[in-house]
């Protein structure tokens, strides 16, 4: 799983009949200190966070289909847990 | 799933049997400000979009078998939205 | 799939049994003015292209068993179509 | 698999039903020579292994449901080994 | 698949089941002209290769699983070819 904060939604009108009815949000993947990595997906909500929360983001199909509540949604990623607290040991040689 | 603009088509005469008849576009990927993000994928179009137009793609096999509406297309990015608004909380601190 | 350019070939000698009598070629990807973009694959060529031309490569496990002619093939990346022409629509704020 | 270094722990309350009671890792991956390469994971830890340790992560679904211990986890990657020591042959023309 | 060359081996005592057993090795990715592109990967050697040596890895899950000879193992990298000759027609304009 990713760490990611959730940065906006996104509105469409015309889609596929499987994501009809999905409220899309838009998160972007951190590090562990809140800095952006460059990665930005529209992601399903599992768990009800808002804009600007830190969250976990996982890619895992069977998990996806679970949250969306449909069969072979082409959503491939999901919130699944909003993040309370990031406990680092160390940092000091990051990249 | 990512967000990209359509940029162009691409024509071949020489393919494989399961991707004849197919018309193949080119996706570029973006940010959510619009800001290219460097990577390009050649897409099925599964709602009808017009080149320029911001979209979503995925790249699950299940969605992208019924949108192609064959088996096992060797296909792996698909359209399917169109995006019309990207609500964007805040970027401030963006890489 | 991606757009990549034929550069080369590769030959080996020592190799699983799977792999055995196929001519892999390597391919790398560009983008669709034809610049690199920094990736390289060991492909299997399923429509017959020669060094310098443009390809669609696809990742798709089926569709690479079918072209190699093989069950489970390790060979996870295929030439399915070969690039007559690639339309742009506009690329001037590429990144 | 790849080569990581266990950084933290994140703790959350509010997350899907299938990752309650696990404990979250953070593990970033590193090169041979324990040089950061930029990526961040949440992980199950498979071996036990503290912080600060290096370990080796696998993303296969299968062993990461056997770790866990619960069929369809959206946990992705997961600790299979504890690193005792690196053995690097040559790494003076690296990039 | 992808070109390698092997860099060394690694040692771990505390591990899954899964992998107890097996050798594992250091490959780092590099391109057709033996360029590191920065990737580091742990994986099975399929075909008895030496440190140094060229080679092309392949991360098909069930050739890996035939090469360590279990299923299921979290392994999802393998050694399928060691590299005699690589052939390149024209780099002139690389990235």
């Amino acid at each position: 799983m990713l760490i990611a904060e959730i940065i906006g939604t996104v509105t469409s009108t015309i889609k596929v009949k499987k994501i009809e009815g999905t409220k899309l949000k838009i998160a972007r993947t951190i590090d562990p200190e809140g800095k952006p990595t460059g990665k930005f997906f529209i992601v399903e909500d599992g768990v009800g966070v808002g804009t600007g929360e830190i969250v976990l983001l996982s890619d895992d199909d069977v998990a996806i289909n679970r949250i969306v509540g449909i069969d072979q949604t082409p959503i491939k990623s999901a919130v699944v847990a909003k993040v309370e607290k990031i406990n680092i040991y160390d940092l000091k040689d990051q990249a």
